[in-house]
């Protein structure tokens, strides 16, 4: 069994040992529902109709050994405990970017991945990984052989936001009168999308739609309803602007990452947001920010770079984990 | 044999293939003197009294396969021509700071690294690189067993720069009105040196001591001239400023990788600048700036940072890597 537990919702897929790329069963369930990992696990394994021997939870937060913390939930992990309660002969715990690095080898060019450079990266060298959700997830991917790999989920996110032209410059001038230091994931994950939003109209003056401005007053989801309105057919500018500085950011950061891991096999974007604009707008200030590296320009333009589109790769990232020879 | 071949000069040495650590023979010689890495080989072969099976060089540019290629002198290498003329079994190229990062589980804390920041880190999870010399080099280091590890030098350096405070951020403003992006080496690096101290002189006004002005209008080595002017009794106000911000972006930036890389094994600086403060400016600014990461700053605290001090590193990580069991 493995279970991707995020801050808003929960899922649960189980996998037979020998194939980690095909879920045999999948449940979701929003933790709002729940006051425990152990209540939201009890549910799951209540409904589906497997008895697995090995759990491997992958939690969005601070994973140390045996014992997890969730960044955004107060839920607790402590695998020797959950593997008592419920009779497995074993549970790992691992950051849930760990588990989506693991995902890499198993993900179909052609069906799972779309190419936003194809490159002429090495296959099998060091691949990174950036992604976009609530916060901005980052890792990294090393194939050792054939069935043996190192993966690991990082904090890279928090790093420090560095500008990459006149107008991101001017933004974090903005940012950084209010908070100190302004970390890329301030700027590049739905947390980011409204400070966006607020540098374009606050500090440059900018109008954004009505249909916008009565929205936001009434809205929850204030990074959804930006997004979208930056997107859709009736686009408002302001989010239309949000959307594209947010891609030349997430770009300007892959590129970054590329250089830092000598990522030949590969940067792969993830995460929650990038999958909800496909076809909807140009990746073209992504892709641009992501080669626009002086005299690298040429070293970044050979490295590929991917979108992951599958919805479950975590769930079969934390299987390959354990079952596909994570070493180190 | 192993080689470590730099920009200005060229050092090499004999290893049992037993012990990495242990240079049974040692020569140096400065480039300007011969045309190719073939000549000044045939040199040290000719001199030392040894018959090695196994060559690997270092060198500092871009390796791909069985190719380099260096980045600041016409130097070429191919590693069969090579085994071919000097009846090697094997040659093997890698990355200066590939071979730099493979010395490190071989560095002794006590008389190799100084410790910068003890932290609580584990031992053999991954670790960082940053190494300021002639440019930055960075890269990153993994242990996967007893005797197998992963090692890499990256082209990190060349990553955008990310101001950490008013005063960094007015540096890439400025900075930016002349080339751009702004990358992590055109501050960090001996050649980042020249142009802080162009700062403080042409932007701030700030003047320089009359000595250094002197110095600096006859002399040849700008960056020598600028640390070793704010490092003196009697300091210039202007390079110890340079000193004091050059170490503050060192850290920033190594903060950074610690981030990227998640590196609970720690974060280690080489390079050639750094050695020759020891002694003569205290590091606090360094290890602040590494330790100023906002809400992870108590997570970046608990990561060890090391200064390598042993100079002979590159030379017992070329070692390393073909002795020592790298994998991937």
């Amino acid at each position: 069994m493995v279970g991707d537990i995020g801050g808003s919702k929960s899922e649960f897929a189980i996998f037979s040992s020998d194939d980690p790329a095909t879920p045999l069963d999948f449940r979701r369930y929003a933790n709002s529902g729940f006051n425990s990992a152990e209540e939201v696990m009890e549910k799951y394994l209540s409904q589906c109709s497997h008895s697995p021997q090995t759990a491997c939870l992958a939690v969005a937060g601070v994973v140390e050994a045996e014992r997890a913390q969730m960044t955004n939930l107060d839920w607790h992990f402590d695998a020797c405990a959950l593997a008592a309660r419920f009779s497995f002969a074993k549970v790992v715990l691992i950051n849930d970017m760990t588990a989506l690095a693991s995902s890499l080898p198993l993900l179909d060019r052609n069906h799972q991945l779309m190419t936003l450079n194809s490159g002429s990266g090495k296959q099998g060298a060091v691949c990174g990984l950036v992604a976009p959700g609530t916060g901005l997830g980052e890792g990294l991917f090393v194939r050792l052989g054939q069935n043996s790999f190192f993966a690991l989920g990082s904090e890279g996110g928090h790093g420090g936001f560095s500008p990459a032209d006149k107008e991101q410059l001017e933004l974090l001038q903005w940012l950084q009168q209010k908070v100190s230091p302004v970390s890329w994931e301030m700027v590049a994950s739905g947390r980011g999308i409204p400070a966006l939003f607020a540098y374009y109209t606050q500090h440059c003056g900018m109008a954004p739609s009505g249909r916008i401005t009565r929205e936001l007053a009434g809205g929850d989801d204030q990074t959804r309803i930006i997004i979208d309105g930056g997107v859709t057919g009736d686009r408002c500018p302001v989010c239309a602007r949000v959307v594209e500085l947010f891609l030349a950011i997430v770009g300007s950061e892959a590129g970054n990452l590329a250089l830092k891991l000598n990522a030949t096999g590969g940067i792969y974007l993830g995460g929650g947001i990038l999958p909800r604009l496909v076809g909807r707008t140009s990746f073209a200030p992504l892709v641009t920010a992501f080669g626009a590296k002086g005299k690298m320009t040429e070293l970044v333009a050979r490295i590929p770079l991917y979108l992951i589109l599958e919805k479950k790769a975590v769930l079969m990232g934390g299987a390959n984990f354990v079952t596909g020879g994570q070493r180190g």
